[in-house]
């Protein structure tokens, strides 16, 4: 993401409406029937229609909300008026009365709003069960209420996504163009298994830029496949999987404006995307320890992504991280099961900047450093085929016991 | 696997040499270093030199032994004396060092049995340590004093191969044909994590028809392909993996007698695998629970195997399993993932005889049924995706916290 305009990332976000022209809230409508009070619906409306661009999950199995989000911005991607998304309810294996009650959700929080443009729908939480209509409703109605572009909202909004998150995710990106700050804020819910039903992530960010929908797309993808394609936590890949990106032009800016703008723009999405995936991560289901795995020296990049996949996803590796032992052996194991034609007399392990394979010789004389890196919360480990230019990195993390006994059951 | 002779499975196997002309020993010689008195050595030979053919780890990250067995067979398939194995130390990651120290083991054999004909050698255990060779040699020498062709040398044999095990695993097949009694013995180690650093499999077999190594290798590569080749515990493949047929043919019946024989002892040597391999998963660390995937409906067989295998090695699905949660959402969603176009408004699940799932829509009124199939040691799990004639059988297991916990360290 090369830029010349200094991109930042401002201390303290607020979530969406960091970006000016937007309105958030965040309400509690009960969509877990549990009769506990617990904010689970957000709405968010731009201050005129604005454009927009979906990612969305590669699973066959799509929920009714990835429907209607893609129908949506195939035919009105450059006038949506914003989106609304529940948590506690997936809205996932539900047949058609799925796709009627995602679209109802799309259609009653433009009548509580008064919008003429549609809004996207998200859904995340348990899988193959209704979603509640009437609380749903009833809370659109609400939060249409009670829209605003203040700090409080926002931060509602932002929480009103979580599932089994611990920790709110938001992050803002900030840049000066010609007279005008430009912002990129964004808000996202981790890949916590949900009630504990199915790991999902949701993502959502803002610009003041203006900018069509297949603009926003190209950036978009650009982005989610270098930062939330690059995290694994159980290598489950969910049914709800979504990212949207809505601009709405007030800062009076095109993004065609030019080729610095662009570039200014993209890196402003790559480090809020950036910023939330590791939040993703960090926050993972009873995970202790984040690990950033770095393949590098494979002839292709695809040939780095698999290894990088089958040691990020193996459970002797994340089971030996959760207990800090390094146990380089087991990396080895699984780069061979990738199959890319690891040669096993000429690769290297470090662990942070400490070697503990060169050649595919034990540095013995490292083991004391390898174990004080891995009792780390958060460490890198670098693994070089030397076969060639190909690289991958993936943010994961450990298994631990409180991961099975969280999810044992519903 | 048809066949006109009917084969049986006998009951109270007692190894290898419940087939005859073959002679076995299990020895302790602490390959461990730790001082404690394990049977960690296991020696088997021919009465006279015997053909053999092996079937190997995919994995590019190959163990010494691997080499060595392919390098043998390949220049003498048709004429070796037996095999040496230990537990305890994979002889993985060894580098050129590990190549002679598992050259000097088969060798070591040969001397210690004065046998003209060469050694095939298998290791499991700890990787990336090398073999302690003066105690290895030591045990051998043992080993090769205390051969015998009774039932207790036999068991001890079956017992030395073991790491994490819990129990011995051994299979005995047998069919009239003629006059003569055809046997096909076996014995394998499972896929438990060892010491606890990888997970291996090794399986040994032996018959007393006469076969060459190129008609052994053809029937032993069908046979792990139906069973050994379809288990799976948590989805990582080892660095040593190794399955061995031995034939000496002491019982002067050759294998080209006629095509009713072949079909015959094809059956043997896949029924004595086929109960190898649910002992290997019925064995597996730390599981609770064996369940057979059977995915069928896709459009090939290579389409049901990926899907059982996103299925069988989730493990969220695995989890759920573990706490006894039917959780069909989580299934589809691993079987979504696997993307062979599965089309969620037409694809059945069943638990035993019980449907869950058809066309996409939940049997709710089975959920009692459901939740006590998957209470259950061993259940089945059946997907129907109702897109053509391909299908596929997966042995696997849940995954426990103990799991997590046996495999945390070294």
């Amino acid at each position: 993401m090369q830029t010349d305009i200094p991109v930042t990332l401002i201390d303290h976000p607020g979530g969406l409406t960091d970006c000016p022209g937007f309105a958030t809230a965040g309400v509690a409508c009960d969509i877990r029937e549990t009769g506990k009070e617990r904010l689970d619906l957000s709405l968010m409306v731009s201050q005129t229609p604005c454009s927009a661009a979906g990612v969305f999950t590669l699973n066959d199995v799509c929920a009714a909300p990835v429907h209607v989000c893609k129908e949506i911005l195939a035919q009105s991607g450059d006038r949506v008026a914003g989106f609304v998304a529940n948590s506690g309810n997936a809205n996932a294996c539900t047949g058609d009365q799925g796709m009627m009650d995602a679209k109802e959700m799309s259609t009653s929080a433009q009548l509580a709003t008064g919008r003429g443009a549609p809004f996207l729908v998200c859904s995340t939480g348990r899988i193959g069960r209704r979603l509640p209509m009437g609380k749903l409703k009833g809370g659109i109605v609400k939060a249409a209420e009670k829209l605003d572009d203040d700090r409080e909202s926002s931060l509602a909004s932002a929480d009103a996504i979580l599932t089994s998150d611990t920790r709110r995710k938001i992050a803002t990106a900030r840049f000066q163009y010609k007279d005008e700050m430009i912002t990129v804020a964004g808000m996202a819910k981790g890949a916590g298994m949900i009630e504990p039903n199915m790991a999902t992530m949701l993502a959502f960010l803002t610009t003041n830029l203006e900018a069509n929908s297949a603009e926003l797309k190209t950036v978009l993808k650009e982005a989610s496949d270098l930062t939330f394609n690059r995290i694994s936590i159980d290598g489950d890949m969910s049914t709800n999987d979504t990212v949207l990106l809505f601009a709405n032009g007030v800062s009076g800016i095109s993004l065609q404006d030019s080729a610095e703008l662009l570039a200014a723009f993209k890196a402003a999405v790559f480090k809020v995307c950036d910023v939330l995936a590791e939040k993703i991560v960090g926050d993972g289901e009873k995970v202790t320890k984040l690990v950033e795995l770095i393949v590098e020296g494979t002839r292709t990049e695809a040939d780095a992504e698999k290894v990088a996949r089958a040691v990020g996803n193996s459970l002797l590796v994340k089971s030996s991280w959760y207990g800090s032992d390094p146990n380089w052996g087991r990396l080895a194991d699984a780069a061979g099961y990738a199959r890319v034609g690891l040669d096993e007399s000429c690769f290297d392990i470090h662990y942070d900047d400490v070697p503990a394979l060169i050649n595919g010789r034990p540095q013995d004389e490292n083991i004391p450093k390898w174990k004080e890196i891995v009792a780390k919360k958060r460490f890198r480990i670098t693994l070089n085929l030397n076969q060639g230019e190909g690289s991958f990195r993936l943010l994961t993390s450990d298994l631990s016991e409180a991961y099975v006994d969280f999810n044992k059951s519903e």
